[in-house]
């Protein structure tokens, strides 16, 4: 399985400081829409608000300040440009899974209850993430050299499943050929991130997310031929997940205590 | 289980007219990436290939006919706008498959076998859509009233597999709670789209289409409870598709003969 390393800490440092900092520049002109959050996930709610909304291409840094209630220079106080919010967006998709895929790698334990594991912890965080970033995956844009750091992210995200399923399919289909398991590692990835298609067609802020993960952690166990015994299984998931000391689910958006690195634009 | 009604007869008419007025206006300024197609569908070909390079909103129709090699004027003749194409496209991704599922509603047999040769034959299909015209799904632009029609029609596939996996549900899963049926039904449908997420992820053009629709369909059929006998299961629906009269599958995309709502702008 391919080594999961631990995250730049830097981050965390960078977070504190835009968040002093997001104190100035008060009173603003407009009416925030989130007036709980600092100036800096203001701007990033706002942002994915309306990549999702008007799509990435169509958003100005100026709709953004506007939705706000900020002038645009203050926008560029806390994010040098349009693509360092969608990084930023980006980036907290993937990396508090990456953690936890870190930290279950290092627990004992039945792989299976392991891999149940990160698909909940995983699914929740995509389907809490704001306004369904995760549907900006497809953007064309994503692919410039700009989300390299992202893309790379999500590549050690999918080795780190890859992995696990790896070790958790039933040996009456792991008897059948080699290339089988690696599409099926592929194929639970991409039913994990189907949740993103879930929510973009549910077209309403769902709740549910528990709901949605449990199935979907139990029908990607059912995949890897787990029948008998999978509520055994799945309920060591969740205690793992309980007793690894799991980065806030917040972190997908909503935290001024995220891991994502919202850095100030000009240092 | 929603019924599947036929689709409009008259499409097939637009497109032999579409594909006649395609061979006037030549010879074209420029050089064709696929000269062996019609005017009408080289056009929707580079519209396919610009929207999945660089984006729906940063494609002008300039720009495709330009890569066409016609002049915009041209271009107005078969198409009356970019979202016309667009609209086209997408119609292309589900038309065939909403057709395939209304044909097997039709035969005697199995549920399960049934749904695996809807899945077999949407998964292929997605799979071979040109440039993976199915990420386009989740464009912000794609909800607006202008294309309804294709939302509509992607509905009824919807209901189409949940009727299907309702029905195949194995008992031992189908005697917990009546919501999980529902979420059942949405994932499967969500893990078939999926095959657009495969596609992104992979980066090529990966030919074998065969082989991942029956790690999808297999696996979907596990998702339901069913192991023991999965591939009598699998042979009987492979056998059931060759038994219908399955339209082109080239009809997501490079045949002149497909069902899609190619029609000329002006009329």
């Amino acid at each position: 399985m391919t080594s999961v390393s631990t995250i730049d800490e830097g981050a965390a440092h960078a977070t504190t400081v835009a968040a002093k900092r997001s104190e100035r520049g008060r009173p603003r002109s407009g009416v925030s829409e989130r007036p709980d959050l600092s100036a800096a996930e203001q701007i990033l709610d706002a942002a994915a608000r309306l990549f999702a909304e008007k799509g990435y291409a169509a958003t100005s840094t100026r709709s953004i300040a506007e939705l706000v209630g900020i002038r645009q220079a203050s926008l560029y106080y806390h994010f040098s440009s349009k693509e360092q919010m969608l990084r930023t967006l980006l980036l907290r998709t993937v990396e508090p899974s990456l953690r936890v895929a870190e930290r279950l790698s290092a627990e004992p334990g039945d792989t299976a209850a392991r891999l149940y594991a990160l698909i909940l912890f995983d699914t929740r965080q995509l389907f809490e993430a704001p306004h369904n970033v995760g549907a900006l995956y497809y953007l064309p844009e994503t692919r410039g050299g700009q989300f390299d750091d992202f893309r790379h992210k999500r590549d050690r995200l999918r080795a780190a499943y890859a992995g696990l399923v790896a070790e958790s399919i039933e040996p009456a289909l792991a008897s059948q050929l080699v290339p089988v398991a690696d599409r099926l590692a592929e194929l639970v990835f991409a039913t994990v991130e189907s949740v993103i298609a879930l929510r973009a067609d549910r077209q309403s802020d769902d709740t549910d997310a528990d709901a949605t993960a449990v199935v979907i952690g139990e029908g990607c166990l059912r995949m890897l031929g787990h029948s008998a015994g999978l509520d055994v299984l799945a309920h060591r998931g969740e205690l793992l997940l309980d007793r690894i000391d799991v980065p806030e689910q917040s972190g997908a958006g909503h935290s001024g205590t995220t891991t994502a690195t919202v850095s100030p634009a000009r240092t």
